[in-house]
């Protein structure tokens, strides 16, 4: 499945905990579209978050951020992970 | 140590190849700053690598990119990792 990985800029409120909250409404939502919210990465200075998700397409990955709670992305690459 | 998540935008010629070639030079150099780049990410079609590291700051994850293959980030931000 296709994986990528998003990038939230200049969210309000981007707490570890708000955004630990948003995280689990997409995992309620999530598999009704074929999507797995993997991991994210918050800085909470600036508002910036991180989302790596496998989906079957931009489209149901964006789908599921605005059903679960509205934060839709800035920007989404899809991408191979390396080690 | 601090983790932290950098990107690289535009860049040129980033094929799976040229990128993974890079990423040996990062781990050749690295342990003489304390730093450990872990994971990246690619998206071939626009360029673009996402760099996930620990390190003892910034800089030092720079100062490994600068010195290993001079290709530095355009932008890094101080994470903290969740899933």
């Amino acid at each position: 499945m296709p994986l990528y990985m998003d990038i939230h800029r200049k969210v309000d409120g981007a707490t570890a905990e708000a955004v630990a909250d948003a995280h689990m409404k997409d995992l309620e939502v999530q598999s009704r579209y074929g999507v797995n919210y993997k991991k994210y990465w918050i800085e909470e200075s600036s508002g910036t978050i991180f989302c790596l998700v496998e989906a079957p397409n931009k489209e149901a990955a964006e789908r599921v951020h605005r059903i679960a709670h509205g934060l839709t992305a800035d920007e989404i690459f899809e991408v191979t992970e390396n080690s």
